[in-house]
């Protein structure tokens, strides 16, 4: 079952993490941080898709944890940096204090940085068993993934397009890079250690795009009719911010059947595969359009 | 002649560096940002730190370009959110506007994390011709000492002793990280991709550190005899932010006896090599200690 599954790997991808970031010690105000921002309950979504495949393929997980990791890490630093003043100035995520706010503005800005850095060391120095050209494959897929090509380009169109209205192609930029990057990342890294056949590549990479696509939908989708209580920030946010989204563009109720069009590509495009060898990806697409938070 | 080889360096570098960052397009400000922060006139002494090395060798010195470009991208990165308004609040660097005065704060910090993480994609996606064993240990070496047990450590714990007093240990801690880490950084990659002998990587490693060291405490005595037209920067800021300094701690004389012992140990350490061989380190070594900028 899917949520037993996400549920053993979250604690699984945790674990790790935990591993990884107790180490540091000095100078405690960005080891402190840097544990702080990324333990913080997340659902480790990025990690898991990683893992997911490795299942996928019987290997063992080992091979991508420290990856696995690595993306999380940026995905965080990618929230305290965002999180800044400058930027969406936001006191509080999932309930806890902002890192600068519980930090400082400097030290947020610097907990940022060295979490950045900080994923690269964990690919070079703790992957094993997995061919040096592969894992520079892998460094190469996550700094232009995570670069300006990638999750920091999205990030910046983003920021240009509030209080004004965007085109469809621009809002489409904003989803592929800003978030869809970083959730394709862990696919594509997980066919690279995997040996997939390129059309096995070809099946995973479309159905990472179609569940980056629903996930940034529903996202919308929930600013607008979602609970607080469960999304755990005000509703209505993108309307005051005059952003940009797909209700905004086509609608709600368009935009919940483009929702269910998106998770039945994604799910169509794993049919290269055996179906019972991709239950969980099938309930995951479901898991992500659906979900209430 | 010094001089005349560094001039020739510092061009090649800057035709490199362009070379890499004219490419980006889009988002316009991110590209435009990137290129206006790293190229800004700078000495480009760590990337001709690496090269120098190469030449010691006689390698090719495309073997190590990518590297070092990214060394400097990486400065240049620490440098732009250095200046923020939540650390130095700087306008004004080398007499051109700060990045954040000139294209915004959140520009500022997105545009320093796509120079750190594009500085991945350069070794990764450029270097050639080198084993990829030893392309990963680079990037290994890279992402430590930028990171939180290097550069930004040290750029923390600086931040964190303004307007205090500090030991000696820490003042040395400081040095050590915040800028010797990233001058040692590229003599060590000039020396793995040479293949130098243990010894030879020894006694690199160990001018590497010593140039650090005479470069900041000449830093220290700049801020109280320099000439600010030279410096670029008002003399006297040290003082003002009570920062604890080698001459705060030493004197002014004492320091600049510790300087020429720090730079004779520096010139010591590769007596390893033939003398003709290491000429430019020598002159360097006397360059950057009684340099008046």
């Amino acid at each position: 079952m899917l949520k037993d599954y996400l549920k053993s790997k979250r604690e699984l991808v945790d674990s790790k993490i935990e591993f990884y970031l107790d180490r540091l010690e000095y100078p405690n105000v960005i080891a402190e941080g840097m544990r702080y921002s990324v333990l913080n309950g997340g659902k480790r979504l990025r990690p898991i898709l990683l893992l997911m495949v490795l299942d996928l393929y019987k290997k063992d997980l080992e091979l991508g944890i420290p990856s696995a990791v690595a993306i999380e890490l940026i995905h965080s630093y990618s929230l305290v940096h965002d999180d800044l003043p400058a930027l969406d100035n936001d006191d509080y995520r999932r309930g806890k204090l902002t890192t600068h706010k519980k930090f400082g503005e400097a030290e947020a800005i610097l907990i940022g940085d060295a979490l950045l850095t900080h994923s690269f060391s964990i690919v070079t120095d703790e992957t094993e068993r997995v061919a040096p050209e592969k894992v520079l494959k892998i460094i190469s897929m996550i700094s232009r993934y995570a670069g300006i090509n990638g999750m920091i380009g999205g990030q910046m169109v983003d920021i240009e397009s509030e209080k004004r209205k965007v085109s469809l192609e621009t809002l489409e930029y904003i989803h592929t890079n800003k978030t869809g990057k970083l959730l394709k990342l862990p696919v594509e890294i997980g066919a690279i250690i995997s040996d997939a056949t390129k059309d096995e590549y070809t099946a995973l990479e479309k159905y990472s795009e179609c569940i980056g696509l629903a996930f940034q939908i529903k996202d919308d989708i929930l600013d607008i009719e979602g609970d607080f209580e469960k999304i755990g920030k005000p509703v209505g946010s993108d309307l005051e911010l005059e952003k940009t989204t797909y209700p905004s563009i086509f609608g709600l109720q368009k935009s919940k059947e483009i929702l269910k069009e998106v998770v039945q590509t994604a799910k169509k495009s794993l049919e290269i595969f055996e179906k019972e060898r991709v239950q969980m990806f099938l309930e995951l697409a479901d898991y992500i359009a659906f979900r209430e938070s």
